[in-house]
């Protein structure tokens, strides 16, 4: 075995580290997760369960406590007391005095009771607003740096590769760039709040075969470094992340946790990450158990360690007594424990652990401000995006108009919930406690929005099943009204609790149960009819956009956290423009799949296969309430393969109304020595516009931008032209300019810590 | 550039070659495809048609004449005539008088008119039977090497990896070894008669994105040596194949056409094939026009050439004029041209084509005697596979019975026809021209095999489309029977018409059209019904198998053939038992692919996703009409991992009937350094038993059967555990036992030549 690099640290944590014997190290890699029951918030939780006492567990000290707040409803401060006791516990009653990193979920707000929920990721993307994106991750890192947390198990930087799987609505986009500059943002509003980001899932989750969850990813090299893994890229080097976890996946054969290539190779020495690798829940025991490429736990934890993994969570299934085993044995060198308690310390001495007192423990806490509903509020209003509309919207209702909400989504604001929401994530388990929270549904908000409607609500259906006995009492109230509106979609939960979310993954791409059918049966009745497709996925509705079945108009909401209610009912009443752009393409059908909108020439539709794989909807559609025209694009006529350039384009609001447009720059390397997509996003700018106003947007685009893998496996820039265009979604171009890269092919490996996000300059046009 | 490596060749042919000037040599590298015209039936072929005409082509003399025999219905004595003549020609009216190597399709059969057309490569897997495939490729190769056809494009050895795919019926298995051990069996049958065989798709073709055609290939270097390239590597090494065609497919952005790293590294440098790389039609041109990894056709003859392709097929688009032209400008070196023009100069010589005369051609030839027709309708009735049967099968009927024959599929003589046959692939363009062969449909074989019968012929509905008219008469058809018989599944053709064949691709597995519906409703009647079906590609057909809608029987036959009505008709009649196995799984859905059987444990169903992978049927699954049991398997406790070892079962005729078992020996890898299959077919063998008869297998395992590629990209034999089974199916365990692999781990890409073929020996037990 080659010597062990150790990171360099300071001379306190080199020499509390001295003084570490191996039990008192291997504490410190792994976690104790107090709370853990049966119910199943993790993959194989129940059967992982582990059966180590609280108190035997941290005898030596202990790494990480999990979810203290996240696992069960608990009262925050009573908590916060507990939680503070236990820290100077640690300090007092073990040999080092080492308090606990505690570490939470935190992905659409913290998942603790009472805490604010906002809009899930996909949501985040179809807004395609990181400041909106970065602000929400500050307030959600204040919430939890008040509750004593260090660590938020979050961003997700999957991109999207298969609308089946489960966990898409935990991801932000199809498009890498779209998941690295707000996935980025999310880690710079956490961090800034001083709590640590997790970079989830490295890598590949999100490609797993056919989108069943935890299957094996099919992929090459270039795939992984051309797609999955620029976000996290970007996450390390522009917003300096302090931690990342692994993915699950194997990839060609080999488990991401076992993959020093990936979680040393790629991740410390090529992009100079020096924070603290934490696996997945479970993910070290399943190189045994469900990966089968180590022979025991003992092995299992050598592999993972010896790959760049430091922390175990939730417990220490392999890092504890089976590693210390092996190390022991002589099967594990001590050096590889030593490279890892060294990067622990030095992030417990970063977050100031090494010098917390925990005398004040919080006595008041507002985990939901009017802050957070605000912010919560703007974002998901953001994030609609209206996929088809007659001019039915925005809402133009005689007075005392009667609306009926029809659906299994209208009246209930679990819908409005990602999967890992406390609300669908935990309190699924606790059918008695309240919410703790005010979460209105979208039945509830629209009231609110238009107070002299008259508004019934009709269910029609469950989300799920095949019970059609409710149908004709919705369809009866819709034809009692002026105006339907149906709102589908999905209920998220975990592990077949639900129709979307972890281990919610299908083979089928129709709303589930009988909601196509409601909603057809609804459109029948000749009423006009809006549907809002509440879900955690896109799916296969290209029955709704034209046709005979096709309503009025439809809205993608997907889960818009609790004040998504109150943000869509704004766009239907028309207090607000929809500004929201699909970060997904909306699948033709589960049999298209898997299928990108980067996808080379050959990937979409051709005289050669009889399967069309266009989506019902591209990359990038969105409809507003006005128009908007992009013209004169202007790119330099040539540029070095090592340099920036610039690109300008006009874009004028043509309609009566304001609004605001996504302006997407794409570009397509014409000829390379590899494949490349017929399109890819460049850049892009959320442009507000009052009716007949004229903006002028200017890209500052790196060449790295255009940068791919080559047949070596270097990242490259390449000379040969370039086309560049701008439209109103991926397959659409309103203005365009070829531009020709010149020079040498330029290695961007080399060019270590650029940065390759594109600067965007607005200026209103006089 | 580096220096380029010429092959060894004889003096002969070295010296015609210091002869050639550069029209000459490139003359030499092209096909040209004599009638060729608009009918579709290549990939764009009429976009790509030549503008060059045949004398001005063959000036200089020529590589190869493209489907001389194949493109139309041509008189084959006529036009052997013609093509004696026109090698005279290109003896004496070309300066270095060099004939052309005459090539034609010959999947199912040499697809010309007139020909015999044996079943579809599916068939072949579902035989498990490589004896009669070399047979078959031995009747194939004497027709052709009649008429003064060289080289055949066959056998196709894609590993079957997606049933969406429109080219699956062209694939023997979802197995490699099952690929490779029939396909090899074909290229020896063919070559022993004198023809050249030509593998392919050389390689990745089958594992396109979503199965659509030509779509991006997502797949690792693990998956590709492990899965893909092993069939290949068999009928390189083991068969001795003459030539190699490249796949269409981009593999990870790398365009096959365009790899020097396969074309070159894998196929010659590692297993030392030393024949010739002809390009897949148009696919040198492609690397331009569909791939863009190439700026113009010149660019796109330079990339193909240097990466291995020394023939461009069906003409010389690319490796004509625009290659002269780079070569003349400097950029392409001459070597490289001059390494395909030697490798073709001694293929031409291995062929006898330099010392050929042409004096006679033949004045009478029969191209489908009665030795093809009996081995067609062998290999037919051995592939049909009994999927259920609550008894009705085999027929036993009262005198005079009536027997309704239901369905688009009962009385259609192109129905048994695949996509390579020539009545599907050509003849469809040639509605007036008769078929040229005798072809009862399945319905006119069963009024022969059961002349007592009174058959009628009802179709329902057609393979496609929406026309429910038909469908009561079909109903009052079954009622008035004593049984129904309903014959549905597929069409084959080409690229838009058929329902399956090159380029009809699909992204729904339901059967085409109503036919799922009508076979309901006949089943409805309570009429005893059994289901044929006659496809091209597995079907979703689950409902079928169990449930309400489940008729008494199903049988699949994948294209039969000529013959495969009769052979389907004989089982049908109980004069023989139905011996074939499912060579593919039976998907669940479409929106569950890809699926493989040979996938590791999370590749399968497990709690950690709600989305069922379980095929409705598995691999290897096949009833019959007795029943077999398999005990006392036995395996050595240790082997090395350098050695053969020898697994010993019984196999029991357990029935009162005779019958064909077909052994089927699984292994596991229990735990290895990457992820392995769950199962993994090592061995198979027919065993033909009387009723009550016993007999013991003998299976001797080179252990480079379990070899797989590790994390450094070496294939290796792992010391550890295997476990071996024996069962009817994948899924399912009759007898088993565990073996350990001992010894250091073995590399066995070092152990050159060495073939992994298991020999099998049948002992009938006293």
């Amino acid at each position: 075995m080659s010597e062990v690099g150790l990171p360099a640290v300071s001379e306190r944590v080199r020499s509390l580290h001295a003084r570490m014997n191996l039990d008192e190290k291997l504490a410190q890699l792994v976690g104790y997760w107090v709370d853990q029951g049966d119910d199943l918030v993790a993959p194989m939780a129940g059967e992982m369960a582990t059966s180590t006492k609280y108190e035997d567990a941290t005898v030596h000290g202990i790494g990480h406590l999990t979810r203290v707040y996240g696992t069960r409803p608990v009262d925050p401060v009573a908590r916060a007391a507990w939680l503070w006791g236990e820290q100077r516990r640690l300090q007092e009653e073990t040999r080092l005095g080492i308090p606990a990193i505690v570490h939470e979920e935190c992905l659409t707000g913290l998942a603790a009771w009472k805490a604010a929920t906002f809009p899930t990721p996909l949501a985040w993307g179809a807004s395609f607003d990181p400041v909106l994106v970065e602000e929400m991750g500050r307030l959600i890192g204040e919430s939890m740096r008040q509750l004593g947390i260090h660590q938020g198990l979050a961003p997700v930087l999957d991109v999207i590769r298969d609308p089946r799987w489960g966990r898409v609505d935990e991801c932000i986009a199809e498009d890498p760039y779209v998941v690295g500059t707000i996935g980025t943002a999310y880690v710079r509003g956490l961090q800034d709040a001083g709590i640590h980001a997790t970079l989830k899932h490295f890598v590949g989750y999100s490609a797993s075969r056919a989108g069943r969850n935890h299957a094996p990813v099919h992929a090459g090299p270039r795939e992984l470094a051309d797609v999955l893994l620029p976000p996290f890229e970007m996450a390390v080097r522009d917003g300096g992340v302090r931690s990342v976890m692994n993915s699950y996946a194997e990839i060609d054969g080999v488990p991401v946790a076992s993959s020093d290539e990936l979680l040393t190779g790629v991740l410390r020495e090529r992009w100079g990450f020096d924070g603290v690798v934490v696996s997945d829940y479970f993910a070290v025991a399943f190189l045994h158990t469900m990966h089968a490429v180590a022979e025991d736990l003992g092995a299992a934890a050598a592999l993972a360690l010896a790959a760049g993994i430091d922390i175990e969570l939730p417990t220490g299934d392999a890092f504890a007594a089976p590693l210390a085993d092996a190390v022991r044995d002589g099967r594990v060198e001590e050096s590889l424990v030593d490279r890892a308690v060294l990067r622990v310390l030095a992030e417990k001495e970063e977050l100031g652990l090494l010098d917390a007192t925990f005398d004040e423990p919080p006595t008041e806490i507002d985990l939901d401000t009017p802050a957070h509903r605000d912010l919560a509020q703007r974002l998901a209003a953001e994030s609609v995006v209206l996929l088809s509309n007659d001019g039915i919207l925005p809402l133009e209702l005689p007075a005392n108009a009667r609306i009926a909400m029809i659906g299994p989504n209208a009246d209930s604001p679990e819908a409005l919930m990602g999967c890992y929401s406390f609300v669908n994530h935990v309190l699924a388990h606790h059918p008695d406690v309240p919410l703790g929270l005010e979460l209105p549904s979208l039945a509830g908000a629209l009231r609110a929005e238009l107070p002299d409607a008259a508004i019934d609500v009709v269910p029609g259906c469950a989300v799920e099943g095949d019970d059609a006995s409710g149908i004709p009492e919705a369809v009866a109230a819709a034809r009692a009204a002026d105006v339907a509106i149906v709102v589908v979609g999905d209920r998220a939960g975990l592990f077949g609790r639900g129709t979307v979310g972890e281990g919610n993954d299908v083979d089928d791409l129709e709303l589930p149960g009988l909601q196509r059918r409601l909603a057809d049966e609804v459109v029948k009745t000749g009423v006009p009819t809006i549907v809002v497709v509440l879900s955690g996925r896109p799916y296969a509705i290209g029955w709704a956009l034209s046709g005979a079945s096709a309503p009025a108009a439809v809205l993608q909401a997907f889960f818009p956290g609790e004040a998504g209610g109150a943000g869509i009912a704004e766009i239907l009443s028309g207090r607000t423009a929809p500004s929201g752009r699909l970060p997904v393409s909306l699948p033709r059908s589960a049999g298209a799949q898997p299928y990108s909108y980067l996808h080379p020439i050959l990937g979409g539709p051709s005289e050669i296969t009889s399967a069309d794989s266009r989506p019902a909807l591209p990359f990038g559609h969105g409809l507003t309430y006005t128009s908007f025209e992009h013209v004169h694009l202007t790119a330099p006529a040539e540029s070095e393969t090592d340099a920036d350039f610039t690109v300008v384009v006009e874009v004028g609001n043509t309609g009566s109304r304001a609004g605001v447009d996504v302006v997407q720059l794409y570009a397509r390397d014409v000829y390379a020595s590899v494949t490349r997509p017929v399109a890819q996003l460049v850049g892009y700018a959320r442009v507000p516009l009052e009716a007949g106003e004229r903006a002028v947007v200017r890209f500052h685009v790196p060449a790295g931008r255009l940068a791919f893998t080559d047949r070596r496996g270097v990242r490259i820039v390449e000379p040969g032209d370039v086309e560049l265009w701008v439209g109103p979604s991926c397959e659409e171009r309103d203005t365009s300019a070829t531009m020709r890269l010149t020079g040498p092919t330029h290695d961007v490996t080399a060019s270590d810590g650029r940065t390759v996000a594109v600067a965007v300059e607005t200026g209103v046009r006089a």
